[in-house]
């Protein structure tokens, strides 16, 4: 039903209006540390409806080789509906939902841990993303603390997609600050599970072995390899665009008037969103770990450990950390677990010539051995992969 | 039904055939001061059928925080059929369609004036564009003049979706001038109604208000009331591509070797083309004021006040001119009218400290109050909103 | 159906597995010059299902300026089931997904020959593709070689989009070098035919004339007519994005790591995809010579006479070859075939000032004509179209 009406035509109403700069508002969004209390529960604004012609912008901008996202018929031949969304867009989605409420203050993102993504989401599908505070930590007057959150993804069908954990380091607000202008609105349920299911299509039978590399099966990866990914990506302005259209609100990305203004080391050009930076290294890795997997079960232990920005090439190394059985009632597939390392302005095999061993140990638990922080190493993380056998 | 045929092999033919310079041809598009008739209707070329995705990521990039225009479920919550398509592409669109007969010679695009969007657009839709010259104003050989346009976006029903008027600045051509060598079709009718009416879908009752914030309904605004919005955007190289995508076809926006070889102020790096710059500032002041509106009605006096170019940040100031009852039939919303500031370089906060009531002023008063134009000022219009109440 | 099954929290592994450098892998791909055998064939990974969002961020970005790509109504008005994808980008798709195997180590892109579009491509049709080595030929030890590879474009009803061919230049790997560690997948049949059938729809009866200017029928162009297209276009950043979702991966394009780090003349910025010049340089024509076209029916003798980078303008210019008769059964249309020109960082009209007659002569007939070569011109090709009789 519709409703027609008309309107006079719009008569200049300015001139006429007194300015009175009495009446001004500086709404400001993201909340400081103390505005955190551990139990809450936010419902984060807009949700999202992922159109086809964007998960595909996506897949191919961040290079993807794993056809499962580039190739419906690839896609139905192993029994989804249809290609399913990059998990990568859909985490940059939910976590960037939340920016708003959740780290629009932040001062940085510490970590990654326990993403799990519990089932496909498609197409037309339609996201929004919730996040409860798990613990606060403060640190003293006038020292950031560490706020650790748990955030949902679900779907329209009120079923969760995609559970991670993250955690901030946020300023307190003392007494001169303000309290958040707008907030998320509080939520009575937060259907979190410490062991959900997963939901995955069962394979069918099309025979689509032609579409991907014959080196990539679970057969073809040890515990111990190592892998230095031949092709970087020279990162471009495009990052700023690439943060808006995923929803993320946080001026540092895309507001040079903001993040030059600020003091001190990340005083400077707009830093990259870093969710972007682990899809760009995602991607690189993809031709030669997960061309063939089945599914992103999920990562945990991710730290973007140097700042990105535009003009930096970012390059990848994967290595394998454990491959094992898959589910049960998927013997045609295995869980392999991989550590994903990033690195800037160098190769990776350059930086493996460099650097060695060092690579792979997190850079803070780096002090702790006496080693040195390694100032080209932007990334680390540990990532399981569902892998496909070799067909027979 | 399908024909099928074949052709012989394409032999190379550029060797045998003697280049003759007297055929060369020098087409050139746009109109110029003498070309332009009051009363003369054109039909403007190609139409454009908005595509989903292409919908999603225009509102994504310019930062729409309504999700009217990002989230399907919320849109049929509100009656609407799918997401509309944001009135800011719709607007660019049309105009962009306008621009290889009507601007493409123009040095200056003067103002936007009663700009009404009458029903929504939806993905799929196939909209094109007429234009009718409103009135020429001549002044003196060898100056520029002043055309002024009516514009209808029409689609696919034959429906004007949109209606505005425009107002730009272009040379005379003189003797010595190409008469125009392509140009649009005439048209034997133009629907323009200078009281049109609106058509809205009546709203449905689904409970979508978690995904707005609570500060941005009807109720919160007052007359007087001034908004800096926190964030600002840095405008990068990607104008170029959007300027293209949305049809827009004059050089000086995507074309350095045009852009630098102008004589004068004009001259040096592309200047990004102006719908766009309003796309974004419109963008950026959503999540403080239209993120519960229902519709865009429309808006006048726009006035690009000072170029923008790749690398510049853009800021947003609004300014509440009036609140009042909606329709008749909509009791849930009302009809809100802002103005909207932009500046450049530098935060909407500092804008305001810095230049205070002045802001608010037109440029192109300023001259009669013995004021100072503002360098950082980039634009200035008065908008009209349907915005919702606050739901019991 | 669906299978669901649990996974144990995520534990951290890398701490505990020893980093054994030994066994690092350092895989590359394309293939050295030994590496093809003529009468090979590969089918190429991935595939690509082109969404229309995608299909039209293409044809916008690019520049097309014939409804046919834009305006679903106008499509249909001329029998097409909706907008057929861009031909231009079905052939960058095509190409690109053989790069992986077939040229990732090539040094340069030689030429294409034969190229014909032997049915539309719609948005949702799922794209593969596949290469014969026709030729090789080498230039004694440690001089690149030549190779000659024959390409088809195939849909996911086994049905040929695109036949083309294409020459590259790579240098032989020698003694020391790896062989490819990974490659494409054999195939056993390749449908090439030497004198394939097109299958266009039969035109529709809808008035659509409204939509494209009267300039452009085939009645409007007589053999050696030259058209210096007025707008040139600034190519950004924005050409590794495009590189990407387009599916190429040679990293000449998108990694200044590696294009740095060349040595010689190459050594630089990344050089933009060739693929991408030609469609902008299409789509700068294309309001004066294609508004009106039918069908895209291929082009041959297409060199890349230099490079282009980010930041360099590029302008084109025409010249018609030829106007003959359509095939019979289509008397609305006839074929024109053009020679396409790219020129860059000065206009057209400047080029066709400064170069005259030859602009038009193939950069590598030079040498033997005792002419030098031109800096500023960037291709050319010979495209052959169908295009439309002015409607009675």
């Amino acid at each position: 039903m519709s409703l027609i009406f008309s309107l006079p035509a719009q008569e200049e109403l300015a001139p006429d209006l007194e300015v009175d700069l009495g009446q001004a508002r500086f709404p400001q969004y993201g909340r400081t540390l103390e505005d955190f209390v551990p139990g809450q529960v936010f419902r984060h604004p807009r949700g999202f409806t992922i159109e086809a012609g964007v998960a595909k912008a996506f897949a191919g901008n961040f290079q993807q080789a794993n056809p499962l996202y580039l190739n419906a018929e690839y896609a139905r031949g192993h029994g989804f509906r249809t290609c399913p969304v990059c998990p990568q867009l859909v985490f940059n989605l939910v976590l960037s939902m939340g920016v708003q409420n959740d780290s629009e203050k932040a001062m940085a993102n510490l970590g990654y841990y326990q993403a799990q993504f519990l089932r496909p989401v498609y197409p037309g599908d339609t996201i929004r993303s919730m996040t409860r505070v798990k613990t606060r930590r403060e640190r003293g007057e006038g020292k950031p603390g560490i706020v650790h959150f748990q955030t949902l993804g679900i779907n329209q069908c009120e079923e969760v997609v995609l559970q991670y954990e993250r955690k901030i380091m946020v300023m307190p607000r003392g007494d001169s600050g303000r309290p958040p202008s707008a907030v998320s609105g509080a939520a009575p349920e937060f259907p979190w599970q410490e062991s959900p299911g997963i939901e995955l299509p069962v394979a069918g039978t099309a025979d689509t072995s032609r579409l991907t590399g014959d080196g990539t099966y679970l057969e073809c990866f040890r515990p111990g390899d190592i892998i230095a990914h031949f092709n970087g990506r020279t990162i471009t302005d495009e990052h700023m665009a690439w943060t808006c259209l995923v929803g993320n609100t946080h001026p540092l990305h895309s507001d040079r008037v903001y993040s030059t203004g600020l003091s001190g080391a990340m005083s400077g050009e707009p830093i990259v969103y870093g969710g972007l930076v682990f899809a760009w290294l995602e991607g690189l890795a993809s031709r030669d770990v997960s061309e063939n997997a089945l599914w992103d079960l999920g990562f945990t232990e991710g730290y973007h450990t140097q700042p990105v920005q535009s003009g930096d090439t970012v390059a990848a190394l994967s290595r394998v950390l454990s491959v094992t059985p898959g589910p049960e009632g998927l013997a045609s597939a295995g869980v392999m677990t991989l550590q994903l390392i990033g690195v800037k302005n160098l190769s990776a095999a350059k930086a493996l010539e460099q650097y060695g061993k060092d690579l792979f140990l997190k850079e803070n638990d780096k002090k702790d051995l006496g080693k040195e922080k390694i100032g080209a190493k932007i990334f680390e993380i540990e990532r399981r992969l569902l892998v496909k056998r070799r067909p027979k």
